[in-house]
């Protein structure tokens, strides 16, 4: 269609994670069709973010502050470290309400395939926080597929030779499964941790 | 996480057509942790589309001219009229390079449950557009869905009752189907419109 205006910003909307050709046009058409005022907020919202949305200089989290609110509670235990992904999983873990320490945030996982390793997942960082004389046990909470296993493998070496206790969260069932539709790695977990 | 700058933004990206809080949450995350210059890129874009892109004064289409380069081209047969309902079907026509008249983008379709009627849709511009004395005929390339064809039907009878010679684009198996996989409708269709 040869307007440049509408092409930057299909190829733009393009970058963004799981979008494709045809969304990205499905988008644009929206937005200049039927919803301008969220194009102009969506373009507020993205400066006003990149310009001040930082990491947390103790738990890494995105953060508008130096420390993020949660490290600076006082009535979090100081003693527990989970590790987990992304600020995704950390908030999942906040809304089951049963973890009351604090967190640290590798903001990635080990992916060789994309060229991500143990130098640029934060393992350096990791150590130095955990290794603040009041963390006690370190709680890996990265995901159970591959990636996340090898994070949780490789952290959790390095974690112990510095005499930290380390623990992982629990492989089983997920509550309200039905046991014939689950996998059989879960199943083998679940018998072998049965209490 | 009470962090206002990115909630603005997760909540900015939910917005899009198609996305939902996981998805704004991961591209919200993708892009101050591994993108900033997207973001900054998406933010311009965005900005510089809303501030340019209007509609052609003859066809309806993103343009950024008074008129859109397709119009304003003398190759084109001006006795040929294609009604499509978005930019996107415009593009996939012309590049099927078997079409070589002007086109009336409708920028949408009839959609009851939506609140979209035939007011809404443009008829009243599609037929002065299509009463100009030079269109001769015009083929209604809608969708072939529930709304789709309303949307033919309604545009078809108001542009006979002016007069003009109208067609739908022809319904038949698709090339490179096996029979046994295509449904009972279009079969019935492509038997009845046999040549």
């Amino acid at each position: 269609m040869a307007e440049p205006a509408l092409d930057d910003l299909i190829d733009a909307l393009r970058r963004l994670p799981g979008v494709g050709l045809k969304s990205a046009q499905r988008m644009a058409f929206h937005l200049l069709q039927h919803d301008r005022d969220s194009a102009r907020r969506l373009a507020q919202a993205l400066t006003q973010a990149v310009a001040r949305m930082r990491h947390c200089a103790r738990c890494h989290t995105f953060t508008e502050g130096e420390v993020c609110a949660t490290c600076l509670d006082p009535q979090r235990d100081a003693q527990q470290l989970c590790v987990v992904e992304t600020p995704a999983d950390q908030a999942a873990l906040e809304r089951s309400g049963s973890y009351k320490g604090l967190y640290f945030v590798l903001m990635g996982r080990l992916s060789p395939l994309d060229g991500v390793g143990v130098g640029d997942i934060g393992v350096a960082p990791l150590l130095e926080r955990a290794g603040d004389g009041v963390v006690h046990e370190v709680i890996l909470a990265t995901g159970f597929g591959a990636e996340g296993e090898a994070t949780a493998h490789a952290l959790g070496e390095a974690l112990r030779s510095r005499g930290l206790t380390v623990t992982r969260l629990a492989r089983g069932v997920p509550v309200g499964s039905e046991l014939e539709f689950v996998d059989l790695g879960t199943l083998a977990h679940a018998l072998a941790d049965r209490r």
